[in-house]
């Protein structure tokens, strides 16, 4: 039931191709990354995969602020009819957008899409001033204004955002957040391996994780099923060293 | 009118091809990164795709500088000739050849092909020697001697030449070469994001940008036109909040 | 008669089959890493592509971990045997399995495939707590127990095992592993540049790598052959500056 959102950096399209048939079944939804739906020849082809293999997809909030910050908003909705994408995504990571207004479009856009709204900003500085309460709040404002799911950001890095400039996961701001919401309402940007080991560990193999790179989309599946070295221990069944196990000489090349 | 090089660090064809396919529109040159076109089995496929896409290709300065070291620089040529590749790169990133010296190799291979020169050690303490007027100097005895282009050294890491150990540019290096150098003649390696923004920011959307992995063209693309965070503010055409924007009910699903 | 060592962590199957098909010169062992064989659609065409090419390959050592963990040795047998791998991983570095047991699990698969073993722990701190002499009692335990080649454990950042917190070998542990052991008889996992330059440096080109990802194959062939800046003063044979190079008019374009 977990829900896996991989990032598209600007993939070129036979590579897009091959990740979505080989890896099509540890993705649930694939966000277009901040404006590179626009410089992209083929997005036609790459939607058409997506809707093949029944995998929703998206356009990064920047995308969305870039509009509303040029005044163009109805453009951005075209632009959201003619790909023919399933959800919106509302945030404020990089303009100057209060979070009531923001609540506020996010009640609006639910007209038109199911909406994800992103709470926290992409520089690591004001970011860093967001309290464990802003943070709650914001989430629940944007929950009670309509939102489908609340991300929370987490740039490429991984050290902004709900991560530390060390590049691990805010414990404080963690721990308000789930004190108050269903972890199922939430997806938690995690592009590294150390974010994505944490927050397995700490809410369980079905956190929904965001902003996956094409290229750690097994190696999360892996993570979630206890079949890598950094969670083996916590969520594989043991049967070591009780049963004591053996080889049986024959197992194969019988 | 800005130029774009990516490095091609030795991708598989397939996986060469489908980059110049979809994202050719933003790669004015390839640079086929140091001595990887000799242990590259399909060089021909590679530089006939880009002859195909109209795209200027060159080998890295080392493989310059390795042949020049074996004392067979006509065997290079031959290389270059046999490649039909567009330009040569001049440097003295690696072996011991002084500025003057290679200034003379830039004038005397301007008669085979346009010559990129290079600027700046791989290693990061004898860069760090390099004074902005060695710097300013060197720039302008390469141009002299008929570069066409002259190339600022940063490696992969981005870490070094005219990067500092922390990854961000140096200062007070750029604005001397800025003060003495049309930022036109001049090919600044930018491998990593930081360093892309900081250029971008300081001297335009249009400035010459090299080093760029296959991965990162679209995300460059996006950073010269405002469309991601880092350079939003500064570059996308702003109506808001002074038009504070509206969404009119039915622009999409009418 | 070197050995590399790819790791595969999950590569989409088009993907793989073009970096098998450019660069499989230069990939001796294939390794699926830890257990993303089990969440891996196509690894019966990924086999065969490895067959075809006449390149061996196995299951990262975590996966025989994770068997033995739960009480099912005979269940990764199985599957060794159906999936046609080449080789065995036989590995401590994540559960607790005492060195001894381990060699003993040396000694009884090398009944059913040549055993790759593996000396030191994925946790940085319990691999920082490996004496030299750990190192190397492990090392010679394996080889005596049967093992084909052993495995120096770094993981894929390059910051433990035989790495140091700061992405450098750890000097005294690899002098006192080679004052008593062949290096051709050990594969020095090496999943960054700086590892892989150090020990081309310290053990020559022909030493043995592993975790080269599929993105470097072409740049550790380069290093072992004197084709990039950091290994060309020391791999190259030189004929400059005693015989100083000339260009001879009319070598190109002649």
């Amino acid at each position: 039931m977990s829900t896996t959102m991989m990032i598209d950096p600007g993939l070129p399209t036979g590579q897009f191709t091959d990740v979505i048939a080989s890896h099509g079944d540890y993705v649930d939804l694939v966000k277009f990354g901040w404006g590179t739906a626009l410089v992209t020849r083929d997005l036609d082809r790459k939607t058409a995969v997506l809707r093949e293999a029944g995998i929703g997809y998206y356009f990064g909030g920047t995308l969305f602020e870039r509009y509303l910050w040029g005044g163009r908003l109805d453009d951005f909705l075209a632009l959201v009819e003619g790909s023919g994408a399933t959800h919106i995504e509302v945030s404020n990571g990089t303009i100057p957008l209060d979070q009531p207004t923001k609540a506020e479009y996010v009640r609006r856009l639910s007209a038109y899409r199911p909406v994800l709204s992103e709470v926290g900003y992409k520089d690591a500085e004001r970011s860093a001033h967001l309290s464990p309460a802003d943070w709650v709040g914001a989430i629940r404002e944007d929950l009670d204004a309509g939102a489908e799911l609340v991300i929370t950001e987490t740039r490429e890095s991984g050290r902004s955002g709900m991560a530390r400039p060390d590049g691990h996961v805010r414990d404080d701001v963690l721990r308000a957040v789930l004190a108050g919401t269903d972890p199922a309402r939430l997806l938690f940007e995690a592009p590294t391996k150390d974010l994505q080991v944490e927050l397995i560990k700490e809410i369980g193999p079905e956190v929904n994780l965001g902003n996956i790179a094409a290229a750690d989309l097994v190696g999360v599946e892996t993570l979630r099923r206890g079949l890598r070295g950094d969670t083996l221990l916590q969520l594989a069944p043991a049967g070591f060293p009780a049963a004591q196990p053996t080889v049986h000489k024959g197992a194969i090349n019988a």
